[in-house]
């Protein structure tokens, strides 16, 4: 274990994602604005460390209708809960939530396979 | 958008992500040798380009009963494209896929927001 730590340690990173389909009233306009306050957590919640988004390509036909994907990174799993608690994040919650027709979160250890 | 571009082109990364609940009958040790069969193809498709995995932390209760994350990174949606095609990938899916209860995927071009 002590080996496989040192290895992680450098690597060591925490997930939270995020797939959301957005209400059809939600302006793109809009859509962007709540994207920009996403990120903007980054500035006021110190364990999260980094915010990306995207929308599904079409490549393939599994995506259980949910259009966008919200990755935050973290350096551990506490961090998300604390980040989930946190004034910023349920203020920002609160005004997403009502825009979003579905939602999906999972939150997780992100790791390595060695071969 | 050229400085845009410049800004991005070193960030350059696109995702496949799969959500994934595997069926009840399949063992742990089943579901390892799935996971390290899924890392092995990052030295058999050359689009991809690097594999993380996770399991849900149980943070939230937000999951849709999804409790696996496989993370894949590629440097463009078309690697992705020319990954879901690969025969590697069509033979892998072949075993993953009826250990699989449930699956979503998403494939995206994963971005920065420029605050």
């Amino acid at each position: 274990m002590a080996e496989a730590k040192g290895v992680a340690e450098a690597e060591r990173v925490a997930k939270h994602i995020i797939l959301a389909k957005f209400k059809e009233e939600v302006s793109a306009e809009e859509i962007q604005q709540l994207i920009k306050g996403y990120a903007n957590l980054v500035n006021l919640i110190p364990p999260m460390k980094s915010f990306r988004w995207g929308t599904d390509a079409g490549i393939e036909n599994l995506t259980e209708g949910y259009t966008h994907v919200f990755e935050s990174t973290f350096e551990t799993t506490q961090g998300i809960a604390e980040y989930v608690a946190h004034p910023a994040h349920i203020e920002y919650s609160n005004l997403l939530a009502p825009a979003l027709e579905k939602v999906l979160a999972m939150d997780y250890q992100s790791n390595i396979v060695q071969l």
